[in-house]
């Protein structure tokens, strides 16, 4: 944090450790707003409540700041996504739990599925952002594998995308919890 | 097609009947190029080669038109799929199209990836899109069905779809063909 030249009148800045955070995450919410599209430093400092010069101050450009804001994204759904698998102790259970995962669209309402999707269009049209998709990808395949080798935790991570997104996508209920519960015992092949 | 006014010194207009469908296909090249968000009538009447008036002579507006382009694509991309299973008649030779297909990303380069990943955005932002995201499953579960029971073809298409998904995703090769295979046989369970 810079201070302000002796001999201004602009008050001191109050100490404000966390204004990087803040403003990654108020990225993520102009990207859900407006998509990466209208994702500008103007709407992130007024969404973060910070002046325009300190976005330049903490962040390397645009990207470098997007780049930020779907980390941050990442980490918020890894944890949701980990915290189905609290407790799971039987092959039994970790299949229920990724049909609860599944019956909750991976833990995410609209609004993080938008900015997921965001990310998934950013990251074909810009390939850095596939180290971003790359390290959400093997946290949640981290998870599986406490439970499942590591082929299975592929199977059953793409499963969850796939069933979850199909479901966001679908004007009608879709398959049952017991269809979906079918098609992941499946995957997950025998008890270990 | 209206014909120009009497008196006027415009050229009479070719005979031209398919260009609704080419302004629909040229607003795909638009979407892919510049997103939904950058598309506009005049962004597309150039693609096209039109003249402004031609696209609200044939759509009621830009999420009509719209619609129209996310449908032309989706059975472009659905042609694709079908074609992947022409031939096949033994579940084995069914896994291996299946693999096949998710080996070729769903037989979907970066450009067709990128109007699928804006429609199904746009369909979370706008209910009424998925009304064309549930014919586009409901389509390429149809080609599965001929093959497995309803619930099985859902499996597999929700896992096509993860798949090909995390594989656009990666920095990695990530999962070898016969990995692929393996968790596709599993879901496909056993011979009808």
């Amino acid at each position: 944090m810079t201070a302000p030249a002796a001999g201004t009148h602009k008050p001191v800045r109050r100490y404000d450790p966390d204004r990087k955070t803040r403003i990654a995450d108020a990225a993520v919410d102009v990207i859900a707003q407006y998509g990466v599209a209208g994702t500008t430093h103007r709407r992130i400092a007024a969404a973060a409540d910070v002046p325009l010069g300190s976005l330049t101050y903490h962040f390397a450009g645009l990207s470098d700041l997007l780049e930020r804001a779907f980390r941050r994204h990442a980490a918020h759904m890894s944890r949701a996504y980990a915290a189905h698998f609290d407790g799971v102790r039987t092959h039994e259970q970790f299949v229920d739990a990724v049909t609860d995962l599944i019956d909750g669209a991976a833990g995410a309402d609209a609004r993080d599925w938008a900015v997921a999707y965001e990310l998934y269009l950013a990251a074909l049209r810009e390939p850095a952002l596939r180290a971003v998709t790359e390290s959400w990808m093997r946290t949640s395949r981290a998870v599986l594998e406490r439970f499942v080798d590591p082929v299975t935790a592929r199977g059953v991570d793409a499963l969850i995308e796939g069933l979850a997104m199909h479901r966001t996508l679908s004007t009608t209920v879709g398959a049952s919890r017991a269809d979906v519960r079918t098609i992941i015992a499946r995957v997950a092949g025998a008890a270990l």
